[in-house]
């Protein structure tokens, strides 16, 4: 994931802003010289030698693509955080160029005929830290974080009609989103602590005493972490070590469903933490200036 | 994610297998009445019936779709844990309905102008779990769980080519998968673990350090849970949870590396345990009877 992190756009009004590899950076004028990657925008003192390099660099990537008889690559731009796909559009020569120069993602709008940053509208943009070509080279991802829904509904990503819904001809309600196993187990829980609003029926389930009663929910935090380092200390199979580390994470997510906090905050703290880009860098020593 | 868990692939040996909804059930043969789902497939008393009510319910979602001028719409498959894009085809009327009917992510190839199971050769499936449209029904996620590596290259994905490293004329060494926050982390880890086995150069990293000592970690883990526990017992901020969650991902994630443990079989358990299957209850029920 690092790898495009290493991509800066530093913006300075009125000048030309172009790529040059981390090895050249003592060639021109370096502007961050911490930066851990391998092109920067910069202001361009040598333009034309800049503009050149740019031009030869990023024409190679894009004759590699293999585009249709359209011109087109799919491209799909999911959350570098949570895995959820956003979206899916189709990207031409241009879009793919002003993606990997704006760092947002950019499509080919085929109804429109024009280029389109996503987020141009709706300020929801998406802030592509990596982008991955696939085995056939006509398929891309854009690897990004999203600065609000990516829908044009509102919903935070496209892909909220489920097939099997649709054949038992139930209501599309456009919340029930494609989820993947940590963030449906995360809506699970969200449930049974909105089901605690309600007139109960029956028992309440296990979620909902460890969401009503926190000594419980600590208690088994505890518990399961101990458990879980049990199986080193007392080389305990794999199995185990996997169940444990499932039972640790599931009480975890009812704390955090108590606290109102989601896995994606969780994963943003861990991406800062671990693969700072440079921009954030660059951010905080200006702050910190 | 439960959703299409619901259908069943209940096979009889020279029989026909249609679906029908739970709810009409007691009209045919029912063949799991504990099943939680909407369809399934059953062995077909009243076949005509039942024909025609799955072609018709089966027609009206493929009329549904948007299809291109070429009858087709993108098809990405993703998996179902990880939240991995694991490839990306196309998918024509035929395409969908046999992935609907047989749970394998089915294609059309248009170089080859025919359906194409993923697997079909490798023996690598895809089996889908569920399966989503987007926002104008002309892009499909199977989100499914990958019986072996899905790239005919033999790796994981397809997505391992980073235009990062193509502007740099770096290598692309086919182990550079597209990654989330998670597995970039767990990739990480398990760099700073397979470094331990080559002369060190400098003092080793805090990861190191964990991997190394076995005590510590634990230590760690365990005082990091107490401290996610705190922030719920003494009311600290979201931040704080988020933060602390955050520390026992890591360290959890540090220990799973030194049991040689992968968070995708974290999630599967927490999959199986939390959104057991139609078809995982039927084949425990038979191991069991």
């Amino acid at each position: 994931m690092a790898a495009f992190h290493c991509i800066q756009a530093l913006r300075f009004p009125s000048r030309t802003h172009v790529f040059f590899p981390v090895g050249e950076q003592n060639r021109y004028n370096i502007i961050n010289k911490k930066q851990r990657g391998f092109l920067v925008f910069a202001s361009a003192d040598k333009k034309s030698d800049k503009e050149i390099y740019l031009k030869s660099k990023v024409e190679t990537l894009l004759d590699s693509v293999k585009w249709d008889d359209k011109g087109l690559a799919v491209g799909i731009a999911q959350n570098v955080d949570t895995g959820a796909i956003l979206m899916q559009g189709f990207v031409n020569r241009d879009a793919l160029a002003t993606t990997i120069s704006s760092q947002k993602a950019t499509f080919y709008s085929r109804s429109r005929s024009a280029l389109w940053t996503k987020g141009e509208t709706s300020k929801n943009f998406i802030n592509v830290h990596d982008i991955y070509l696939d085995c056939d080279r006509d398929s891309i991802i854009y690897l990004g974080k999203p600065d609000g829904p990516t829908c044009h509904t509102g919903s935070e990503t496209c892909y909220y009609t489920s097939v099997p819904d649709l054949l038992e001809n139930k209501q599309v309600d456009g919340n029930k989103l494609a989820l993947t196993t940590l963030y449906s187990l995360e809506t699970t829980i969200s449930q049974r602590k909105a089901e605690l609003a309600l007139p109960q029926a029956g028992k309440p389930s296990w979620t909902q005493r460890l969401l009503l009663d926190h000594d419980l929910l600590c208690l088994k935090i505890r518990e399961e972490a101990d458990e879980l380092c049990r199986t080193l200390e007392d080389n305990e199979d794999q199995a185990r070590t996997a169940s444990e580390m499932g039972d640790v994470l599931y009480h975890a997510m009812v704390l955090m469903a108590v606290k109102g906090v989601k896995i994606e905050e969780v994963l943003e703290v861990l991406r800062k933490r671990f693969f700072k880009s440079g921009i954030e860098e660059k951010r905080s020593r200006g702050q910190a200036s």
